[in-house]
């Protein structure tokens, strides 16, 4: 029981740190330090998430003060064809790129011409593809950050509580670094997401509980001795491990020729995905590297977990917890973090936030299917149904240039659309199929 | 009824032509025309696969002339982030990446350093990772040029036979590009592959039979007005759709830094595949783009379907014909048209062919996993299982570049892996997880 540079005395103490190894000097590239979102107390970079004087989220203080907009850009474009080429701009090492590692993103933007033309876009529609990541979801991303500020600060174990996704994310990004990884999941999660989650090799704990009683384990443990060396993605990583989201703003622009788009759609599950996007668009505009124009952020939930679609179209400032019941379950987050951040961007922006139903998320991911060869998760059905409505309701412009996120891949949700089956059976010779109507 | 340009008489003549309009000139980019690859007769670019003379496939010819090495490099490093970076070497028009579609290729080349430990691999060993693909397998490369030909040749359905992957891409494809698929499944099929099917909204008939019922309808479909403006991929457009594997040799000889590897292990099911990469790593030889050093090609099947793997290790020629029976479905073709010719190449250049078990498959998906956070489809632990086998028995030579490819993705083939699961189950709480053995 080695002493923690700063210990927590309660595992419910959101400011704990759990630093394994302190003594060497952290090096996370443009990263200068930790700042309360909410009091912009500063503290030292370390594996702590909350402030210490609010108890308001910390995220990263970059010191961008040396870059000069041609050459960024410049180095930018030479980069890898992943999320490293925008090292200059993440909590990562310069050398990161040289490290083993997943190397997700750089997806495609798919020019979604079919889709435009079935929901009356004329001003250039696009879908952000992030099922093209190594592990198929946006995950990878995140996870990516976390990993490196976990070699940072001396973990040798990396950990999350997930229902799904996350797990195969942290899974197969320690397997590749050559990290341990323990994973803690609810013991009755489906076969096909378990074999998704434990392939990699880590250690997968199935917990007698629900996924709060997941959550609250882990909380737990990071408070514990036991969990010395732990790297919690999302949790004692989080500051870095939300930043990998910015990455998805930067791609987007430089995809469109280091141009913002007017409008983009974004899922919103816990919110930070949103907000890191926005802070993402900010940061190009404030180093130069696209110019100046206003841009609206829409967020998208599931009628069965829309807790802060109903707090932006009801305007209030604070948003209600649910009980989600929704085929959309990488979005099902009842009590969403940044809920508030994502209602203040939404209306800053002149964006909104809106919600479609499970029906309307199937029509949505047949029609993205349909019209683009795009198979898309729920959470890709969510962003797609809602440009829809959106649209419909004369929320969003038509006729400007609009992104539509699509954050994982179909093959993970396809109880979502297991009804899809068969035009016609037919036997084995051509008068039936003459008579089937094909030809 | 409208006259087909070659008359097929019968269901069964494979010289069948089918085009749908050949009015228009056929602009294939550098594909000059087709030839025999047994006799060498050359016929002008258009839907068929088989020469009259001798009954031989016809592959695609070029005229590769007018290319300087150092300007064709330039061409190719400035191309886009995708196979038609290679489209001076393939059979489509110069303009092709303008066009819908999915734009699948440009995989990672993960250097495997913890696999290679493992294997006791010292020159550097490499996974080509296509399951980065757009549908997730390598058939998303043929498929794409298979398009092409059918825009070319005026065809308005897009059409295959499949069991799974296949159907996917094709269907992808078709949905991308705004043209009309049909394709043809056995009836019976796990409702998994029929969803991943039918998803992209094109026509899907389930056929009352077997896979070889499926494959003869379409042979009759071909050959009747009915089948009239329909490509099928691997049928009267196979000469283009097998093209597209040489972007698999392309690609891993400019990622190596346009060097040839000395060992790659490819799947072999048809065998196409085989000689299409052994095709285009011979094509960059003859244009310059790498240094002329030998290099050997190592075939890689599953003993419950090894036709070619028993007569590499008998001394034939010929392959005889086996019923497959293995969880390597994507491999399981009991009668490779291509095999004769995978033979050839592998004594030729000094590789082999082997097979693993089942058993082997698995452990080698789980291998992968768990060192690479790679997670392969069944052909995926056929190669991996193969390379170990063949450093093994000393075919394989551990010091030199070795590339293993992994044709598809893990989420496909979960079935195969079913049994994977949890570490450990325990109660929400600190004692049980400290009783658990992990800490
Ligand atoms: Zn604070
Ligand atoms: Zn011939």
């Amino acid at each position: 029981m080695a002493a923690q540079s700063v210990v927590s005395t309660s595992a419910h103490t959101t400011s704990a740190s759990t630093s394994a190894d302190t003594s060497h000097p952290v090096d996370l590239g443009p990263a200068a330090a930790l700042s309360c979102r909410e009091c912009g107390h500063r503290v030292p970079l370390g594996p702590v998430f909350a402030c210490q004087e609010c108890f308001g989220p910390l995220e990263i203080a970059y010191d961008f003060s040396a870059y000069e907009p041609e050459e960024l850009r410049r180095t930018i474009e030479s980069g890898p064809a992943n999320i490293w080429r925008y090292a200059p701009l993440l909590p990562v090492p310069a050398d990161v790129a040289t490290k083993p590692n997943l190397n997700p993103g750089w997806t495609k933007l798919v020019k979604a011409d079919h889709l435009a033309r079935e929901l009356g876009v004329t001003g250039g529609l696009y879908v952000k593809d992030d099922s093209g990541n190594p592990t198929h979801s946006f995950k990878d991303r995140v996870v990516a950050q976390a990993l490196e500020a976990a070699r940072a600060f001396g973990f040798t174990t990396l950990s999350c509580s997930s229902t799904g996704n996350l797990a195969g994310a942290v899974g197969a990004a320690a397997a590749r670094a050559g990290l341990r990884s323990c994973v803690f999941i609810p013991h009755d999660l489906e076969q096909g997401k378990v074999v998704m989650a434990a392939i990699y090799g880590g250690d997968l704990v199935g917990i007698e509980g629900t996924y709060d009683d997941v959550n609250r384990f882990c909380s737990e443990l990071i408070g514990d001795p036991a969990g010395e060396g732990w790297g919690f993605v999302n949790v004692n990583l989080r500051p870095y491990y939300a930043e990998g989201s910015k990455t998805l703003a930067y791609e987007i622009a430089e995809q469109l020729g280091w141009r913002l788009p007017d409008q983009i759609v974004v899922p919103v599950a816990s919110g930070s995905q949103l907000t890191k996007i926005d802070k993402g668009l900010r940061e190009l505009i404030e180093l130069g590297l696209v110019e100046d124009r206003p841009y609206r952020i829409f967020g998208a939930q599931a009628e069965g977990c829309s807790p802060v679609s109903v707090a932006f179209k009801a305007g209030h400032d604070v948003v209600r917890p649910q009980k989600p019941d929704t085929i959309a379950k990488s979005l099902a987050i009842g009590n969403p973090a940044d809920g508030p951040y994502v209602l203040d961007i939404a209306r800053c922006t002149g964006g909104a936030v809106e919600d479609v139903t499970d029906t309307q998320i199937v029509d949505a991911i047949r029609l993205l299917a349909r019209t683009e060869g795009i198979f898309a998760e729920t959470a890709g059905g969510v962003t797609v149904g809602v440009t829809r409505k959106l649209i419909d309701s004369g929320a969003l412009d038509p006729t400007k240039t609009t992104v539509v996120l699509n954050t994982g891949d179909g093959l993970k949700t396809l109880d979502a659309v297991a009804g899809t089956g068969a035009t016609a059976t037919i036997r084995p010779n051509l008068d039936s199929f003459k008579a089937s109507g094909l030809v």
